[in-house]
C-alpha cells in the first residue's frame, strides 16, 4: 500500500464512490459527532482525541465536499461553528446502519451500554431492513444491480 | 499518524467500533463482492484490482473476524470458496445506504447507471428511512443514543 490511497472518487459503483468522496473513517466519526450536535473545533478534537492538524484537515474535507459546512458560532463565539449540510444529514442512516451492524455483532452480551432513540419520546429506532419500492422485504443474495435507463 | 492506525474495535460507541472491526474501505468492498455472489480469490482479484499480498491480507481478516467463510468450491475446483456468513450478510444494509448516499451526492445528472434491484422482479430497493420502532420517522437531529437498562 505503501500509504498511497487508491482514488475511488470516480469509480462506477455507487458504494466505492461513496467510500472514496467519504474519505476515511475518521472524517465519518466526525459526521457523526456533528449530526449529534457537536460544532466547534475544540468539541471535536476533545471527544475524538484526534491531532489538531488531523482534525484539521479533515474537517477543511469534509466541507469543501459539502458535508460539513462553516457558520458563524450560533452562541456568539468568535469561533467558528460546523454545521451538516443536507449532504451530510443523508450520511445518518449510513451511521445508523453501522450502528446497528456493531451492536449486533462487535459487541460481548450486555456490553453494549447505549441505543439510538429518538429525542422526543425515547423510543428506539426500528432495525433498518431493504425493501422493494413495492414493499416487499428483500434478503440477502435476493438484490443486485442492474443498468438504467436515462431516468432520475 | 505515521501510518499507525487507531484501534477502534474497543470503542464504546458502536458505529466506532464497527469501523474498527470492518477495517478499511476494501475490505467493505470485498464484502461488497462476496454479497453479490462472488466467491474466487482471483474474481475478486480481478474484479477489485488489488495486489494479491493485500487481497489475500483482508481475506484472511474477514474470515477471522466471521465475516466471510472458505468452503469448498461449490463448483467442484480445487480452490476454496469465500462465502458471506450470516455476520457479513449484515453488512447488506450497510452497503445499500452506502450506494443510496453514494447515488444521491456523488453522480453528476444522468451520471450513474445502475440501480439496486431485486432479482425476482427486477423492482428497485427503496430509499431506507429512520424510524422509531412505533412507525414513526425521524429526521436528522431527532435521534441521540442513550444508556440502555441491562437488556438484550
Amino acid at each position: 500500500m505503501k500509504g498511497k490511497r487508491t482514488d475511488l472518487s470516480d469509480a462506477t459503483c455507487s458504494i466505492a464512490r461513496a467510500l472514496g468522496v467519504i474519505g476515511d473513517w475518521w472524517s465519518l466519526l466526525i459526521v457523526r459527532d456533528a449530526l449529534d450536535g457537536m460544532r466547534r473545533f475544540s468539541e471535536f478534537q476533545t471527544h475524538l482525541g484526534l491531532a489538531k492538524n488531523i482534525l484539521s484537515a479533515r474537517l477543511k474535507k469534509l466541507v469543501e465536499l459539502g458535508i460539513l459546512e462553516i457558520v458563524p458560532d450560533p452562541e456568539g463565539s468568535r469561533y467558528n461553528a460546523y454545521v451538516p449540510t443536507k449532504r451530510g444529514e443523508g450520511l445518518g442512516v449510513v451511521l445508523v446502519s453501522l450502528w446497528q451492524w456493531g451492536e449486533e455483532n462487535c459487541f460481548a452480551d450486555r456490553e453494549l451500554k447505549s441505543a439510538i432513540v429518538d429525542k422526543q419520546r425515547g423510543e428506539p429506532l426500528e432495525r433498518l431492513r431493504l425493501k422493494t419500492t413495492s414493499g416487499r422485504e428483500v434478503g440477502p443474495g435476493d438484490y443486485t444491480t442492474a443498468a438504467v435507463k436515462a431516468q432520475r
